[in-house]
Order: structure tokens, then sequence, then C-alpha cells
């Protein structure tokens, strides 16, 4: 790998991604076999005047020891100090930001007991609550990157080398963020949020109250938004003014739909990883909002799993439209990693919503948000539904039906 | 490296070193750069009972980047979550022990701020000291054992390329915790822990007072035992009956000096590295305990800075006796590595004492402690003063001369 362009890489998500301000404390979470690429991520934040970087290394194959070996209630068991290495930081002057470095193994908790595998995962993030509050609602800023991971790399090139699967992975997650050699890796993706934003902003200008997803595969989902919804995308901001981009790479305009106001039945059309285990071929029927019955040629029961977490994982917290034409779409192949594919077609998020998804949301209470219609979960896990088939349309509060997608490609 | 070789120097390090016990949780410190090998830990740790296995990272070029980049006062603000990621298993039942897997960079701080660099590893240091009362006190079992880096590879054989020099150094280091082919390591540790148990039994049967050190070169050191010292050495045991052995390798029998009681003057005779600095050529004087002046060839900054740490860093806190036919000496390299360099010949440790080597000390507060002469402070390093032409003497409360060394030797 190019190391020059991998440094580029390292200070768009460090310096535009997350946007380190002076002072703050940067947390990188990140690989253990990332350490050159975290390395970079940490002279970055310096560079961009952090305070002080903190790398925690993460370490797949011991996740899945831990899975295997140790009891649920030991696993299940975290301690106070986890969310205090977060909030000492988030609670102190010049405040702090996070970058997250992952990587993928779809096959990760492969045969593994998923109703275990997913306590275990809701465990931490119920722990973890009062830290995600500060994420979800844009207090903090965060961004997540990838990098590849053989594991990973042997999941989406299957014919190759481990060496020329990793390879070839980098390749096509620098095409997908716009990192070419040649060209700023910061001005490219400066210029691709301004795109986006203008798109969030004329969708924001018809006042939608509803919107229908079809397609001729049996897709067909009536969605109303909830009470002040607004669409963003591209770019998110901070209380104190800091832009961020909280997924690289974006290329999604979303909102929030109704916790109650969902109806009709979505197909799945890219496999995700639901804590590290494969759904592909799914299908989920929608009554009053809440998927009522679910099916999946693979990986039903970490599906079943999912939506069973709690009241609210049934329920979808997220809209999002992205063209089939989207490059990473484009790029022609599945990345098993919802940090892409969901960058590659339009999607629905089973649990929690978005405080920005409300008007003046960021700022709001949880029963205020929930009054709006906004749905609540300890789980955000987005699945896609879109193609190059799917036809979405929308309607005004006065009942004006505008066509916002045909082919699955933006006709606004 | 031989993996199964490896394996077996992790099963050692994890069942008799550390010697986990069912329910307990094991921490593991290890160098990002050791994955491999931390796993093996942590599958040796569940396989021995351990309820859960934590894995933490340590990146020493990061660490080096945060001395350079980071302002002091941010790295010595430690937030109270880092004591409480020790505290919130010891305190729980089933309880906790420790596995440091190591690796030392012998110049990992050349040229930075010595009295920076000390700073932060004593705020460090202080911020954990209620941790460290549970490990230099044997309330939990805690083991060191290490793993070769490039970096102190290359310092060890710089003749060699970076492979080379890192299978060399893997090679002295099984040699010196008697990692071999086609014999347990475990039956031939215990063996090695016995017969330096029977060692330690016969000094504490002739119920020493005062121990001289002397060399051709120099040396002459009277030293003072604490009041109820008593010689400890091969393993140590918790109040709850678990033994294990706090270094891999030991070769050390080694005793509680009065803090007030040692006069004379010591001749360094390998070199050591405190906070990623080195300190070679060394001679301190000292006087009624104190030491009163310092100079070394190498050095010599770090050499007072870490003198100058608190009010006991300039005390002695432990004395220990290893013939110069320690197989480490043997070995004929010298390791730029306090955990292997200690265990190669006689030597001091300047700031706290163990409780162990007070009769009935591990019970003990620390008034009571000091109240028997045993030295306190926040740090604790040893420094290597034997050689093959040391004499070491010892006198009994009634008078009686013992000679326990000649010509770097044991004449017990």
């Amino acid at each position: 790998m190019d190391s020059k362009l991998l440094r580029e890489y390292a200070d768009f998500a460090v310096k535009v991604g997350v946007n380190v301000q002076p002072g703050q404390t940067l947390i990188i979470h990140a690989p253990v076999d990332s350490a050159a690429f975290a390395r970079m991520c940490a002279a970055a934040g310096y560079e961009a005047g952090a305070a002080r970087v903190q790398v925690r290394y993460k370490d797949e194959q011991l996740s899945r020891l831990d899975m295997e070996k140790a009891e649920e209630s030991v696993l299940c068991d975290n301690k106070p100090w986890l969310l205090r290495s977060y909030l000492d930081y988030a609670e102190a002057p010049g405040g702090v930001c996070v970058l997250h470095v992952v990587t993928e193994n779809p096959e990760l908790y492969k045969g593994l007991d998923a109703g275990k595998v997913n306590r275990v995962a809701l465990a931490r993030q119920t722990a973890l609550r009062p830290w995600q509050a500060y994420t979800m609602s844009n207090r903090v800023q965060w961004c997540i990157v990838a990098v590849p991971s053989p594991a990973w790399a042997g999941k989406v090139f299957p014919g190759m080398t481990q060496a020329e699967a990793v390879e070839a992975l980098w390749q096509r997650i620098f095409t997908a963020c716009r990192v070419q050699p040649g060209r700023s890796v910061t001005e490219a993706g400066r210029e691709h949020v301004a795109a986006m934003a203008a798109r969030r902003d004329t969708l924001n200008a018809l006042g939608l109250v509803r919107v229908r997803m079809t397609t001729p595969e049996g897709t067909d989902l009536m969605v109303g938004l909830a009470d002040d919804a607004v669409w963003a995308g591209a770019s998110s901001t901070t209380p104190a003014g800091a832009d961020f981009i909280a997924n690289i790479p974006t290329e999604e305009v979303f909102t929030a739909p109704h916790r109650d106001k969902v109806d009709g039945v979505v197909k799945g059309t890219k496999p995700f990883v639901y804590n590290g285990q494969l759904v592909e071929d799914f299908t989920v029927w929608f009554e009053k909002g809440k998927a009522v019955r679910c099916a999946a040629r693979v990986g039903e029961q970490p599906l079943k799993e999912m939506l069973a977490s709690d009241e609210g994982a049934a329920h979808i917290g997220e809209l999002a439209l992205v063209p089939a034409s989207s490059p990473i779409n484009q790029a022609g192949v599945l990345f098993y990693n919802t940090l892409f594919d969901e960058n590659a077609a339009c999607h629905i998020a089973f649990g929690e919503g978005y405080p920005e998804n409300i008007r003046g949301g960021v700022t709001m209470e949880k029963p205020a948000l929930a009054a709006k219609g906004l749905n609540q979960s300890d789980i955000h896990e987005d699945v896609m539904v879109g193609s190059a088939t799917m036809t979405v349309t929308g309607w005004t509060a006065d009942g004006r039906e505008v066509s916002i997608f045909e082919k699955g490609e933006w006709v606004l």
C-alpha cells in the first residue's frame, strides 16, 4: 500500500472526518493489526492540535475467544470504569472526539450462539448509553473509517491470495472514499460534501411527511416521517460549531421515520453483518411501525435476535436515500461491511433514531424526541433495501406527490 | 520462532508464573506488536479457569509520540477511570491477577527531556498507587515475562539483520527462562524454583542483620537490614495461598535493607534503562541510607531525576543476590532489560521495598512497615552492581561473620 495515500486517508479521517479541535482529547479505536495506520491517525491528531491522543486497540481474535470461553454473565458484566473511560474526557474542559478505525470479519462469530452474542453486545451498549448519547446527539465529533483485515478481504475477494485480497480491498476502499493519487483527498472530500448538502437542502425545502419505497422484486414500504423530521447528510455539526463527517465514505441523505407509521414489506438487497454474523436475503413485514414477521435465507436467527433486542429494535429509526449510481455500488463488489454497503443502496435502520433528524432535536431530551415519533433503542443497525429498480415517492403535508427516485436514481 | 515452544512459554507464564485461579479475571498487558503471543496467553488463561481474560495492548511508538507532542500537564493528568480499570476487578468477587508481557526499547525516549519523562511516569505511578499496593504486597498474583521487539533485539545484537536479531533474542530469552525443546518448561521451572527456595531458607536460618558487598573495582557498600527482614525469592504467595513467580526469569534471592542504614559506594556493572533512557557506568555514594552523590558516563541526568523522584527514591528498598554463574549472565549478552540483567548480577533497588521482605509484612500497614525500616517510594528501580569479582559477607545479630559470596559465587 502506498504509504503517502495511506497518510492522506489518515489525515482526511482525522482533520476533516473527526475535525479535531485544538485542546481536545482524541480517542482512536483501532484493530490491533492496523497499528501503523493508527499511528498515522495519532500523529494527524497532534498536528490538528489535540491535547492528547489515546489509541485503544481492539483484537477481533480475542473477542471471538471471549465469546467462546467466557460465561455470558461475565461478558455482560461491564464494570463502571468502561463508561468512565469516555465520560472522564467528555466531561472535562477541552472535551473529546472519537475516531473509530474499523475492520469487519463477516464470520467473526460464525457458529456461535447468536443469542449470547447479541445479549453481550447489548449489555455493552446499555452500559455505555450515557456516552452513546454524546455521539448520537452530535455533542462530540465522531467518525468511522475502515481498514482491511485479511479475514474481511478474503471474504470480499475469495479467489485471491491474502496479500492480493488486502491490496484489492484497500484499492476499493480508497476509490469509495475518493482517495486518489494526484488529487487532494481533503479537497475532493469537501467538494463531495458540498454536493450532498445541496441535495439535502432540496429535500428539506419540500416539506415531505410520507415516503414510499417500491421495487418490482417485492419491496413496498410506506414510511410516515416523524413530526418535524428533517433530512441530514454530508456533514454534521456539534453544538460548539465543529463540522464532522460521521461516516467515511458517506453517500446518504437520511431522515427520521415515525416509529409507529411504517407499513408494508421490505426485501434486503445486500447482506449485512450483525455482531459478527451474516444475514442474507431477508424479508421483513411491518404493521403500524413494528416489524411483525421476518425471514432470511442466511442468518434468520441473528435477525430475530436483533429485532427482539428491546422494544425499539423492531421499529426503524432511519430512512436513507442512496442512488444506485453511488461509486460504492458501482465498484461492483459487496463489501460485507455496513459502512460501505449502506452507502451503496437505500436503507432503513432498525433501532435508535438520530436527534439531528428532528428540527431542534440535538438539544431535546429523550421524552420530547419520543413525542415527535423518533424511535429509541440500544441498537442501530442499517439494512440495505435499495437497488437499480427502486422507485421512491414522497408526499407533502398538503398531499402533493413528489417523485424522488426512478430506477434507483435521483429524479428530483 | 517455534510456535510450540512459544506456546509452552505462554503456558508457563500464565499457569505457573501468574498461576491463574479459577474464577479470576486475568489482565494481560502486552505490546501491540506481540498480539500472537498475547492471544496464546489469553487462551492459556481460559484453560486455567479464568472467568475473563482482558488484554490491554500498549504501543511504544505511541508512548514516544505522546511524550514528544503532548504537554506534561496533560500527560500527568491521569483520569480516575485508569485506577478503576484495575480496582473494579480487584475489589470484585473472584478477584484479579495480572501478566505483564514486556519488551523494552532502551532508546525509546532517547533525546527527550528526562525530567518530563520521569514526572509523567511518576504521575502515573502515583495515580495507580492503590493498585500497586495490591501487587507490591502480593495480594494478587502477578508476573512479568518478556518478548523481543525489533528495537530491543537490534540494541542487543547490533550486527544482525532485524529478523536475525529478533530470532537470536528469542533464543537467549528461552535459554534464560529454561524453555527448551524436549523438556517440559513447567517441570524445569518448578525444579529451579525449588532449588532457589532452599537457598532462601538457608539464608533465613542464619538470621543476618548486616551485609557488605565489595569488589576490587571500587564497590564497598555496608547494608544494615530492616528489622525482622526476611529473604525471599523463587516464588511468592498471596494471602489466599496462590503461589506465583513475579519475574520470569528469576535467579535472585532478595531482602529488605533498612532505609537509613546503608553506607559506602556502589559502581554499576551493567547499564539499566530508566523510563526509556539508558544509564551506564554509574557510581552512587551513600550516607546513612541516602544516596548523597551520583555520577554516570551515560544518562547522568535520568539517574539524577530518578533519585529525586520523591523522598524514598534516594534510598534503597531491596538487596538481591545473584551469582555470576547465573545462566543469564553466562549467556554473555547484555539484555538492556532489567528483567534479565537483574537476574544476571547482584543488585540493589532504589525506591519501594517489598512488604514480603518483612516478617508478617504483607498484612501490615505502611506506617508499621516504615517503623521496621522498610523504604517507601513511588519508584522501584533495580540497578546491577554484582560481578565475578564480588565478595558478599554477612553478620548475624550476635556479631558472627558469614561468608556468602566469593568471586561472585555462593560459598554458603
